[in-house]
């Protein structure tokens, strides 16, 4: 993550992580959602702040399910269904419950599948917020296998390239492999220049917008740094923002996320879709339907030494691959906790006076 | 395709496509494949030339092979062997074949899979160029299939965001998707901010590099516009280029690349693998086995119709998905002939000559 998105130094307050699961999975049970699933979600949002992922951690997400259930908008007991299901695939409905709720679940089941096959896939449709990727690709690296995670989130946010009007939400995609020695391959990203969420958290910390990660209402390319403007001020842009730097290869990649959870799942397009109602594909692939597990994590391992350990450029300090960053800053959080913005543990604490829910955060 | 990259018209020469596969298959047989096999990879490049993707077709690539076949770097006539079998997944060895030559069966062996049981997936160690990827996308779609391939190829090319030294060659990644009545979802796109061939076109079209496409040979991103130096004279950046513009999700990409054709097909990732052999993932997915096909294309016809009709920005004529260009350019060169540059129907006709083959483009 860049430094802007950080907490700065003087507003963090630490949290242990045992204190923020206490915290987070009780706020779950109060909204409704059953025990186990109030510890699944609860896992999700908290191994996003433990891995320095704080736009998909209990800062930004939390108060707006907490909304989400007041206002009905999603189920904490869904009544999932199966549409469609054979040895390596299958589609569900998620009936409004919120994906980091059913999302792991589906996941566990394409492993499932992979390991009876070699491969298994769940596209589903008709969730809530599916959280940060990248807890669905790390589920599977336990098993030796690959997991891949691609959520379309509605279709009001990010424009085609040249266009002028919003197609996508920030389609994330992520993608992780296995590995003996390194920390694993894990990749978590958006198909926007930023995600959108990392907006927001912008002006909490009083930083600021690159040039190209954002057009105005009219799809012009903001080609200047700015504020955040308030949702509904802007669109963003594909990753890459120009067409010289690949931003045609944003929209392409953005696409499809669209085809492979949105259409495949029967959620349909961003565009076309409930804008409260996100769609999830999740794949398993085992490695050994291909080649021995140990050979392939040893080579990988060689591949993620070799960029890891190379001279950096003039100007940065190393040169690092996906999820290095977020398994250092996971070890150093669960030895010192989780620093959280001070109003996020003022927002935790006045949660449970009104909620009466009996925990104070330090 | 970039305008800087299409062959000027005062240079330009018009050639049949019947023509331009008579003399390509000519040429194949010549060096050594069967038939059958010098049938396939003569598709593959006129596929490309007729989509208007020059840099993958005959120009670039048919003498580069006459000279690899020359120097018995590649084997006409490779005996496959399957490393591993099952209903959904295979890995070869291509005995050093072309990768226009045995890609295409993989990808048929993926598709007769997914056919069977919903999914099927190839990684082929062991083979030369495997030439456009679209290719092997386009092949799954009549099936009502998504189809997807990557090609790990080489090492030296590509560095690491922030580092100064290539892992990755350009490392490309294509995805497909059938549709109703609007032309298929095709994304094809090089994992680097252009194929590397397509700088080598900048060179016999009198054009340039952008800024931060390469870097000189300390990996320091070159940030001004200039000609393309000989391969040996630089290495290329992730699309993105910069952190800022997502550069770190080009060299993810480029790693997901290594690790699905790379290292799960054992020809390792390709900084480490023999220069000339590369490595490819196919993959088939059965639309069906998650959705009535029917339901899918006509829900992602809506998505393409949606983003190909909308007012594009100031200075744009239209707004494109991936595929449409491709498929417009194809019905146009059908028709009209495919426009070489006369440098190549000279190198055609020279062959010819030399070899004995008695073809002569006009």
């Amino acid at each position: 993550m860049l430094k802007r998105f950080l907490v700065p130094e003087a507003d963090q307050v630490l949290v242990s992580e045992d204190d923020a699961r206490a915290a987070t999975a009780t706020i779950f049970r109060k909204m409704g959602m059953p025990d186990d699933d109030a510890d699944t979600a609860t896992d999700v949002l908290i191994t996003s702040d433990l891995r320095g992922c704080e736009s998909h951690g209990v800062s930004n997400m939390l108060r707006a399910y907490v909304h989400q259930y007041s206002a009905e908008i999603i189920n904490p007991r869904p009544d999932v269904k199966v549409l469609r299901d054979s040895p390596v695939a299958a589609s569900w409905d998620a009936d409004r419950g919120l994906g980091i709720q059913v999302g792991p679940r589906a996941m566990q089941t394409a492993i499932d599948k992979a390991n009876e096959t070699g491969m298994g896939a769940v596209a589903v449709q008709n969730c809530g917020h599916v959280g940060m990727l990248a807890y669905y690709a790390l589920m599977a690296i336990p098993s030796d296998m690959i997991g891949i995670c691609m959520v379309s989130a509605g279709g009001g946010l990010q424009v085609p390239l040249w266009g002028t009007e919003p197609v996508f939400g920030t389609h994330p995609i992520a993608w992780g492999a296995p590995t003996n020695k390194m920390p694993p391959f894990v990749f978590d990203v958006a198909t926007t220049q930023v995600a959108a969420n990392k907006l927001m958290l912008t002006r909490r910390i009083d930083s600021n917008l690159e040039p190209g990660w954002i057009t105005g209402l009219d799809g012009a390319p903001i080609m200047e740094a700015v504020d955040s403007p308030d949702y509904g001020g802007f669109f963003m842009l594909p990753f890459g923002g120009t067409r010289e730097n690949g931003g045609h290869k944003g929209t392409g990649f953005a696409a499809i996320v669209d085809i492979m959870a949105g259409i495949l799942s029967g959620n349909k397009a961003g565009f076309m879709a409930d804008r409260n109602m996100h769609s999830q594909f999740v794949m398993a692939m085992k490695v050994e339907a291909f080649i021995d597990a140990i050979e392939f994590k040893s080579d990988l391992d060689a591949l993620l030494e070799r960029i890891s350990s190379m001279t950096p450029i003039e100007g940065q300090d190393r040169v690092y691959y996906a999820g290095l960053l977020e398994h250092e800053e996971t070890a150093k959080r669960k030895a010192h906790g989780i620093p959280y913005h001070r109003e996020v543990v003022e927002w935790f604490n006045k949660t449970s006076n009104d909620l009466n829910l009996g925990f104070s955060l330090p």
